[in-house]
């Protein structure tokens, strides 16, 4: 049995589901030769720190009782400190995404690579600024750098086209990666609406947030683009390069017009071999496998071997976006040579 | 560099496909440190072998030539031949499914497992067949069998949902694995035609068989559902154990009623946890993942973790069923830990 000692950096709806997931999948594990040991976990107000592994379930209850995961005794620690002070082995990091500055993420994910920790995020921000910077420093301390949940939540993306697509070349990637943007275009259609009419329906719903600017001008999609081109292209990209707009200025009109000749309107994003990269609303025929509704997530990968490949899933929750977690961790140990070698 | 010897046993449109794919990938694989030397290439007439890697080009060149890869001095030689006599690691087994006794596939397969050499296939009928038997001897020789393109060609679903899915509890798996089907059912509703007329078309443009039954009566679909049963829920069924309706009695009228009501009729394949498996024609609402139209195959995954995964892609085709080879190649040599260790 391997004892992999974990951090969650993090422990707000995403945090929770890792815990949840870890609970729930002990068994699942354990038959794969792994245990999951938390020796901490980290909120805004502070942390709690087991060596011996802390009670994920203490931790839910803790946190819904009293909105900090927090014990008494390490209020105030950050998980700067834990990454620093605690020793452990994979840092699985879900604080909250800041595209500006990369916020605290950028800081915990450098330094858990420095020290010689695996990272596992969902954190967009660090991905979108210095994504070479921190995939270099995880290859210089030999460590893994996953972040299937940052695109698309638990629709499988970044692994499907770096190990399954493996001998594919990738000619580009297009897709839905908002799902706000989509479940507003759908509904403005079904409901024969307008944008704000449908807009304030979402928001009622928690499906858009009261700013809704950073998903419906495309600001979120543009910085799944991103996190694509870098990771999959092996671009150097950020958020400036790419030409974006948003769906604020599509009508009902529109829509029910591409209806008309089979088509639908969806906010595509899309990465170009060539390098252009792109967010906009875009006519999809309506059977094409782009062409999902509601708030799921799409992508279209064209390829020289399998031509075009489409995977859809839902790109937000709780244990949706933990199950993209999941299943880098599982990636990191169940190929580790060394590890399957010695134990 | 790891030198891979191989066989590519049939020389159809698949073995073709594949013999292409390694010569278009060669500088790719180097790249991953493999060198796939195919030792020795078989179809029905004869054999052509060269223990230091054949001239693929060359094979090619031959076979469109003089409708055979044999060269005269392995006349007659066969597959189960080449896998007892000739030294090598890995069989490409890609000659003909034949679903009632396995035919020469099922013998090539266990010869190639019995003297420890991976397998990995794109022929659907010793799968259906004798699965598990497959599955242990080859675990008893310590080798692979690997099987993605068995089902839904160039559509990655079996290495998605043992890899990529991992750590999900997987409830069912439903899809189109058969694209005459969607085919003809895509046609009849466009052209407002019957089954009949639409059937002719397809077999007219080469994508339905002179005799359509193995595609339309819905046997091509159970097979692929007991390979995904017995695959990935570890079942032990054969095609007898498939609850199976085809398409020959879905009526246009049927397709316009459904549409009125925003749906489409597919011909579902699915696997249930609790082991039942069905094929027949279903109602899919227009917009969801399987709702896709024209030869495209899909496949949506209902998880614990993830909700529901669908992915979409070419269920057919030369280079798109080599594809999910060289996808297979891949994962044994990439997470080959003592390949890897020694080289």
């Amino acid at each position: 049995m391997k004892v992999v000692k974990a951090s969650i950096i993090g422990f707000g709806s995403i945090g929770q589901g890792v815990a949840k997931s870890l609970l729930m999948k002990k068994d699942y594990l354990k038959m794969e030769g792994i245990e999951i040991a938390v020796v901490a976990v980290t909120d805004s107000k502070g942390a709690v720190v087991d060596e011996n592994g802390v009670d994920l379930d203490a931790c839910l209850k803790r946190k819904a009782e009293t909105g900090t995961v927090a014990g008494k005794s390490h209020l105030g620690m950050t998980g700067l400190d834990v990454i620093q002070k605690i020793p452990h082995d994979l840092v699985i990091e879900v604080t909250p995404t800041d595209i500006v500055t990369g916020g605290a993420g950028l800081l915990n994910m450098k330094a858990a690579l420095q020290s010689k920790k695996h990272v596992v995020t969902s954190n967009k921000g660090p991905l979108t600024i210095q994504f070479k910077e921190l995939q270099d420093l995880a290859k210089r301390n030999n460590v893994e750098f996953k972040y299937e949940a940052t695109v698309g939540g638990a629709m499988p993306i970044i692994n499907l086209m770096t190990d399954i697509m493996a001998g594919n070349d990738i000619k580009s990637v297009k897709g839905i990666f908002n799902g706000t943007c989509n479940y507003i275009l759908t509904r403005m259609y079904e409901e024969k609406s307008g944008y704000s009419e449908i807009l304030t329906e979402a928001v009622d719903l928690g499906i858009a947030e009261t700013d809704p600017s950073y998903d419906v001008e495309g600001i979120d999609t543009a910085c799944k683009v991103v996190i694509l081109a870098n990771s999959v292209f092996g671009m150097n990209k950020t958020i400036q390069d790419v030409e974006r707009t948003g769906i604020t200025h599509v009508t009902y009109e529109a829509l029910e017009m591409s209806a008309r000749s089979g088509k639908t309107i969806k906010l595509i994003g899309e990465v170009r071999k060539d390098g252009r990269l792109s967010v906009a609303p875009r006519l999809v025929p309506i059977g094409h496998p782009l062409s999902v509704s509601g708030t799921l997530n799409v992508a279209a990968i064209q390829t020289d071997l399998a031509g075009e490949i489409t995977v859809t899933g839902k790109g937000a929750g709780s244990l949706e976006t933990a199950s993209s977690i999941l299943s880098d961790i599982l990636s990191i140990y169940r190929n580790d040579c060394v590890s399957k070698n010695v134990n």
